[in-house]
């Protein structure tokens, strides 16, 4: 169902060339522009057949484009706003797949024109791998994607945005920017900066070594382990974009980690199997809605 | 290859259990005796064939063993010892699969005769799932299992402990208690705690509802809720019996995290980067072990 004349996508990293096979595989667009600044990646999407046209230059990407999507690490939506908004079409829409929303709206804010439309968007999948070559069609399927458009935006515009989506699998919520970022950070960005510290934390011990690390990790320690393995950029830029709501996640965690420090150090078994057993059921929620597949061990067994 | 006469299994929940099928289907011994003194877990075991013998009763259970397997939460082995070591045949060995080690020595040692064998083990395996349904025969194919015989242990029967392992598909290690004690307070009661304390964390926003949480769980969340919805119970006496050690985790992880809370808070994007690059790596080295598959998001999209 084709929903766009032409759309373009900046950055064909794992998000956009997520973007791009769905896109394809589900007719949404006469014609598919990709852009990457990164040389290897263009290359690689080109053999990969990713779009109908690819170029390392979003100047020319963005033109006739009636829909172009950010897919590049937040923290050069304001460089690439300046360069791009001048560029666009007339009545086109400016989306984002940025996993923070108020920090998007003040970088691309200023340069919009008014005969255009801005319109975040974040679909909350991915994998911890990157690139051109980590992309599948299936990314957004039975996912939530968030829009956060500004008040007064042409409702015609976000309902064909909207469309888009659901033609990709997705389903789609509104919120404001603020209260995206609040449920983001406690959903995605607080898990990812615990993970990443808990491995780094492990590669600092001293009396236990590396290969011992590796080779106990299935005691728990290898699942975090994935999404330490995410983007290193991506998420650097997430929390400089996101301080306020991750520090304020974070105080909460640390203040009930201290609690239940406690509880072990005074031998509260009580209070420990009180939370233990309340977080038990909180997986099976996620299973039921959907978000989860509803086997053990991430079906590690699965072939058993 | 039959390594025993008889095996006693203590306990048929998920590990108890999952030992059960693999020792029938391995055939390491002549006769196998299963034992639960909840009655639903001795029936279930039953209905499933799981030994050759069922019974709620520990002190006929282990009559004329070789091998008798603690499989319980830790916090019971005490009252076990006391209870099962006069009964224990000649010559035979008394092991276990708890997730402490220098507590068990504390708590059997005590116990045990000078005509039998303490040798304490711990199968690094296990899903979040609980109860004798939930085992199955290839848990500990691939991974290790620790032994950590007290010093002056019968080298023959460590060794037939060692064959009994081997047969189930385990690689096998030793150590001293204190020492097993610190790799796993990392390798994995930490991963759990942080687990617990994270969702525990999410169940109290106000600004955030529970239905925001499970919607945009796949944004990281949902990985966490997999050890978090491990058995309460078995949690609790673990944290009870390796206090010294996981608090000694615990403090360098808090110590580590507000390190990070402060770059955050000052923008200082290089640090974030630099441990979000290092922390990448280490993911790709379990893979290599043989301690992780191979797939992007513990393979959620093998079926695209």
């Amino acid at each position: 169902m084709t929903i766009f004349n032409q759309i373009t996508l900046i950055g064909m990293g794992l998000i956009g060339s997520s973007l791009a096979r769905a896109i394809i595989e589900n007719k949404v667009t006469d014609r598919l522009v990709g852009c990457d600044i990164n040389d290897d990646h263009c290359q690689t999407a080109r053999e990969l057949k990713l779009a109908d046209h690819i170029t390392s230059d979003p100047v020319k990407a963005v033109q006739g484009a009636d829909l172009i999507i950010l897919a590049t690490p937040v923290g050069a939506y304001a460089d690439l706003g300046k360069l791009l908004c001048p560029e666009m079409k007339e009545g086109a829409i400016l989306t984002d797949v940025g996993s923070v929303k108020a920090s998007v709206v003040k970088a691309l804010s200023p340069h919009m024109r008014s005969d255009c439309h801005l319109i975040p968007g974040h679909p909350v999948a991915g994998t911890e791998q990157s690139g051109p070559e980590a992309g599948f069609a299936s990314l957004f399927e039975g996912r939530w994607c968030i829009l956060t458009p500004p008040e007064g935006t042409n409702p015609d515009k976000v309902k064909q945005l909207e469309k888009f989506w659901q033609a990709l699998g997705s389903k789609v919520e509104h919120m404001t920017p603020d209260h995206h970022d609040m449920v983001l950070a406690i959903t995605s960005h607080l898990p990812h900066l615990i993970a990443y510290n808990i491995v780094g934390t492990a590669r600092h011990l001293e009396e236990v070594t590396k290969s011992e690390v590796i080779k106990y990790s299935a005691g728990g320690f290898r699942d975090f382990t994935r999404i330490a393995a995410s983007d290193p950029t991506m998420w650097r830029d997430v929390f400089l974009n996101n301080k306020k709501a991750v520090l304020e996640m974070l105080g909460r965690f640390s203040e009930d980690l201290t609690a239940l420090q406690r509880s072990i150090r005074y031998d509260e078994g009580d209070k420990l199997f009180e939370l233990f057993d309340r977080t038990r059921r909180i997986r099976q929620q996620i299973i039921d809605a959907g978000q989860e597949e509803d086997v053990a061990d991430f079906g590690r067994h699965q072939d058993d």
